[in-house]
């Protein structure tokens, strides 16, 4: 059995529960929002990520007696709510945009109705996955956006806690990254996994030429040699001695990488290597790759910046009450009026306005009612869980292979904007369409 | 048994063993050593924290039939590499800063003396740790300077990977946080977890006083109220005509904190509440906490800031081979000479200089000798793990405790200075002694 998932969470999730069973409220119907206030600044859109892993979670946030004998001997709760708590599985319904979809400020990204006590206890679980998973892929959108083709890959795990590394991967394969360096993010997920050597290899060895035989006879001429040991220009001559015309590539890991890889390209091309390919690391970030873009690069290595966000570690999402039964059985709309936090009340709706060329020219999003659409406009929002049952497709290895088909599917919807570093406003603007 | 943490690294750890068994080199004994090259800009130190998770993952370093499968079936090593990698656990030597140690740009922080295969394969577990758990530590102490005594609480789960969120309380209380609002925190170190409630509780009553009737009902007149889901002043006469005089405290959570924590202050002794505390949580900062100095305000509850690092996600250590056997059987200084990536060769021995008011002045870091030092100067380098024996007292609960006791004697011998949000250069330099 899985680890339970149940205590990664905020103290007061469960003083709510309590609360709420004792005055009566906690089985008043629900719908609780995951929506995003705003881009972080500058940005054109964001790319979510993490709706499978929530999901895979899901199953497992079940309160075990190891759970419950803490929150006992803590007294985080009384009797009657550790009670509820052991009986709890997620019986509600979670309907929210597909992973891998484009977002906009205001989107509906997830939703969850069910009573309140269900829906309040996941608040910090669904976030915690989503706002750090869409972190990366939004980052990793943009890096993908100006690397033109030329494959990327993930190498940042040892810049982000252990286990965010393997969700780092996952994010970054989803975003377009074609590989990832972390070893189970392709256990998880059946993520490609790739690598060669670090400096400390070389360093290991009596010469850099030993270092290159070593690897050579191992990994093939196919492998890629890392020449800034020492002397770059050396590195190559010995990298190209060893493996000969048909070494796979050189990477280059720090300096002046545009400069360097202009002339390395000149030189692999004199000593015969036409096909050995350069691949740099060395701290990009999407401005990093921008400025590659006229050198003769053939594959990027992206780490810290990556599983970081590139400046935005988070994603910024939060999880509102927007609707709720009252006592007399009727539903109400609800919304906090807190300064710069304000929330829009209701159940929401949503698509994206399409043109007649297919381009994307709005986020329409409906409150309490599905606003009209022509037939062209694309709905949003699909059932993930229903009645507690997962729909299948979203989680594993297949939940990653759909969530690049919506990725793909759905930046080619956006208009050319979207690919520009330039800073901006979202790319296209949110739509509130109330009917009331 | 916990699940293995040997995947959680890249794939060219592996590849790299696998060349080093092949070319007969994986076994010369080697010295790797964890540094940091600098200190995020304009930080004045850095407060080392994950030292202890480090060891905690480090006995589950082991791969087992679920691994081997997995590399087998991928192909990442080939059947001699397996068979090492099954036999594998960690049989050296680890040596360095006791957690919670403040450090500087080159201090040695951990050293790993073993065979190269064995010290190679730690490298990106190791890093991902530290690297983490730093970022969060230094930048809670930053918060914990300028917050006066006033007790500070983490409360950032939802803002990073569900996992991380433990690591980032864990981190926050060894920088001087007083709670966690994060459960699994309080269940696997033994923190102290905290939490009221939020506005989704609010919203779900039909009227703000009913929501707070249940919360004073449940969880007593001691509890905190949260009183800006609609009006403020509302909100605190209501929480005052619930709760009495005895209620515990009310949270402010969006606006302009300083003047609200004012007139709130105010409204509050006007309605009899002198001992009423105010808690402000609001995406606050150490630049938020250090505004907020004059303000009657009573506790922080900071998330977004802390958990991120406060702009710097990420402590930047990085992992070197520094020394190693040769075929001779001598040992060898190495270090690599990349541009901007230089590292300084030889096994090192670190204290810190202290005057006699016991202040630090400097970080002195010797070089394959133990420089000279007088009695006032402190070793900073303590045995972790000797031969594969893990020493005692450095996981788990101890290890947080005796880490809360480093961190606050360390700070003390800092100068003023460091305790300023002034930014600058590191607060003492490093000095590197070389006695060849």
């Amino acid at each position: 059995m899985a680890p339970a998932t149940s205590l990664l969470t905020d103290h007061y999730e469960l003083t709510m529960v309590e609360a709420a069973l004792a005055a009566g409220t906690a089985s008043r119907r629900s719908v609780f929002e995951v929506f995003a206030r705003r881009l972080p600044e500058g940005r054109r859109y964001g790319l979510l990520a993490g709706t499978g892993r929530v999901l895979e979670g899901l199953a497992d946030f079940r309160f075990g007696t190891a759970e419950l004998d803490f929150l006992a001997d803590r007294k985080v709760v009384n009797e009657r709510t550790l009670n509820w708590l052991a009986d709890f599985s997620f019986k509600g319904t979670i309907t929210g945009y597909a992973e891998g979809e484009i977002y906009f400020p205001g989107s509906p990204l997830l939703q969850v109705e069910s009573t309140f006590a269900e829906a309040c206890i996941l608040e910090t679980y669904l976030l915690s996955v989503l706002n750090f998973d869409t972190a990366v892929a939004s980052a990793a959108s943009r890096m993908i956006a100006v690397a033109d083709d030329r494959p990327c890959i993930e190498m940042g795990s040892r810049r982000t806690h252990e286990h965010s590394a393997v969700a780092a991967a996952r994010a970054a394969i989803i975003a377009g990254f074609g590989a990832t360096s972390n070893l189970e993010a392709g256990r998880s997920y059946g993520l490609p996994t790739t690598g060669t050597a670090a400096h400390s290899f070389t360093l290991l060895h009596d010469s850099e030429r030993e270092a290159f035989q070593a690897q050579v006879a191992t990994l093939g001429q196919g492998t890629t040699l890392l020449v800034d040991t020492y002397d770059v220009e050396q590195g190559v001559r010995t990298a190209v001695e060893v493996a000969g015309p048909e070494l796979g590539g050189v990477r280059l890991d720090s300096g002046d990488l545009v400069e360097q890889a202009r002339w390395v390209r000149s030189l692999l091309d004199e000593l015969g290597n036409t096909n050995t390919r350069i691949v740099v690391t060395s701290d990009l970030d999407e401005y990093a790759i921008a400025s590659l873009r006229s050198a003769p690069v053939d594959a990027y290595g992206v780490g810290t910046q990556l599983v970081t966000g590139s400046g935005h570690p988070t994603a910024g999402m939060v999880y509102k009450l927007v609707s709720r039964e009252g006592n007399d059985g009727q539903w109400k709309d609800v919304a906090k009026a807190a300064i710069g936090k304000a929330s829009v009340g209701g159940r929401k709706s949503a698509y994206r306005r399409l043109n007649e060329r297919g381009r994307a020219t709005a986020e329409v999003v409906g409150i309490d009612e599905t606003p009209e659409r022509t037939e062209r406009d694309r709905d949003l929002i699909v059932p993930l869980v229903v009645d507690g049952e997962l729909q299948p497709g979203f989680t594993g290895a297949d939940g990653v292979k759909r969530a690049i088909e919506r990725r793909k599917a759905s930046i080619e919807e956006l208009p050319g904007a979207a690919r520009q570093m330039l800073r901006g406003e979202p790319v296209i603007p949110t739509v509130f369409v109330d009917e009331h």
